[in-house]
């Protein structure tokens, strides 16, 4: 009997609680910013063209609201589906994901920041950065599952290695645009957004399902 | 072995973790708004009278939020509807209900605009217009959902398009009520408030559930 | 087919979403308030002993706070020990579900406005409606649920009037207190805490369940 | 017919619905802190040198929030394991574990205490007690469960013992860090981040599992 690792052999196995949590802190995240979004100053409006003009003002705020969801929603649909083909989880697995939701909460922050300091590689790079943990985090986590054999058994090695090279793919594309700040950060922004839309969108992929010989 | 959609293909399948994330935010929007209600200040109230007086002049703000408290209910109980039905849902359903939720996210704000600019136009079609993009995204899922066979098999045709009808119905209400603003913005106001409490109650729906030849 | 509520027939059906938009509701909730307790600031504390002091004088807005948790957390036992109960929902049910969240998310600012007006009946009365809303809407939805046939096959005739008598109890209780304050404030709030202590610890509860001819 | 009880004896038995309340809970507190996180002033900053020193500033809040987050994962992982020994609940129980979530929402205010007053004994000893009683309140529900059969019939009383030893164990060594501020606050901290660190990393416990013979 190995007394001191008893307990951590029954911590943390539980997949669905893991998940509940992971919906509970992107659930949050994803209505923070919001918050931001001041309605215009009674004092400043004084008609219908004023009200549009001080909605306008504030739309750069909502798109970079909007992108920061989009984010979210991207890294949620990741860590949802590597959820999915956890079997179980052990404590280190857990601690891993744990990792990656801190990383969650400070995406509003990062996006705020880059909103404020769009011109700024500094704001730029610790955008990128946090966007790179996520992506190390969700690459460690399932390597961990698969090295450990924590993967459910209809999880086939083509499926293991698609998830981690569209990490990697997902993880270069947004390296090569953070780079682009080295010429402009505006140019650097648009490639990363690009990037996001594009993985959204996911082109082809109906179709690609849809086909009699998948 | 069509290998870039290979990841696509095993992403966002859970319509389980699609409900919570839903909840999550529908939670955090229903109780967002309520944070606007202070507190009469302690200076300025004096005795009973005075207290009833500044707490009467916070009730606008209180209708207010019970007002987009209902929307949200009424938009979860249709979103709700939607997921149970459903029997998996895929990368392009779930990224639909993510910008669902989008929506969902910005109807506070849409409220307090409305709520500080009853009278003017602006606010009035900003608010519209969030409305009616909820209800776009609702009937594009349900539309994909039926198209690509994401459906319960229990799903009748009938079901089906009783959905639909009831999203175009209610669309077409609010849009009726919302070209009300061209009269006046309070009648354009009371005709939304008057669609939304004819949902929420449903009147005979009991008598016909209850009804021996349904 | 009777058309216009085909669509209400289908909505609202799942008790399992009512429940996690439910502890999503009641966790912001029981969250919300602790927003409020401030740090003391710096300059006003130069040594151990005044920041002791400073803490000291948050206290009352701490005790105000657990007495609030402690409200929710007798309302989400109730709420949950329903749901628990429920073998389907429908569509007016999950509405006064609905209704009863609403007066959840009102609670921590009922209970702020007694902390801050605690010598003041108007203040008093704004906290116990609050309250009454509460226990009529588990009421209502009980009711409801039991005429309709939504409950358990297992809910006894006993356990479904247990559940009555329980809400009645309990809510005769609130207005015994709350018509102290005719009598003074303080002496209200002294008796509702101790009916919220009384239902919060369920002195010989165990010895009952535990005992051998239950 | 013990009536009294009746109520009692049906109310709080859903451990799912406790581990949902709690991940609510849990995903709010862990993102509240963020909140403090402010984007540095634009006034303050001409050049990404002054964002770069800007950033640094703030580091300290961040650092705290890592610890405050780590903490409550710790926690959190503590009540899972023990939620997903439990074969049901009953209403003590459930109170027990609302208790335990009454000290989880303290934890972002004892952090920012201990954060802004790291020199003071005072703020060491809040803090402390908060995590004091976040291990009791475990330790008191993990004994209630055991006492009174409502752990899982394959939880044998090597697993119960082990949990026990691991709560009093983690709060000893919390203590004797806790006790260190009487030589200074800062080897006290010190101390309890290297406790938790050791917590979060259970250093050896992937050996043990992976051993042939564990």
């Amino acid at each position: 009997m190995d007394s001191p690792h008893a307990y951590n052999r029954v911590a943390g196995h539980s997949v669905e609680r893991l998940a509940a949590l992971s919906d509970g802190i992107f659930g949050v995240g994803m209505t923070l910013l919001v918050l931001d979004l001041r309605v215009p100053e009674s004092e400043l409006v004084h008609d219908e063209r004023g009200l549009a003009y001080a909605l306008l003002a504030i739309l750069p705020q909502g798109i970079m609201y909007l992108m920061s969801f989009a984010t979210l929603g991207i890294f949620w649909v990741g860590q949802q589906t590597q959820l999915n083909h956890l079997d179980r989880s052990d404590r280190h697995l857990t601690w891993i994901h744990i990792a990656f939701l801190f990383g969650v909460t400070l995406l509003p922050f990062s996006t705020k920041l880059l909103a404020e300091y769009y011109h700024y590689r500094t704001a730029l790079a610790a955008y990128w950065l946090n966007i790179l943990f996520l992506g190390s985090m969700l690459y460690a986590s399932w390597g961990y599952a698969f090295r450990n054999g924590l993967l459910k058994a209809d999880v086939g090695a083509g499926t293991a290695s698609a998830v981690c090279r569209r990490i990697i793919w997902a993880q270069s594309l947004y390296a090569l645009g953070a780079a682009l700040c080295l010429v402009d950060t505006r140019l650097s922004i648009a490639a990363i957004v690009a990037v996001q839309l594009y993985y959204v969108a996911a082109p082809g992929y109906r179709r690609a399902v849809g086909s009699p010989n998948p």
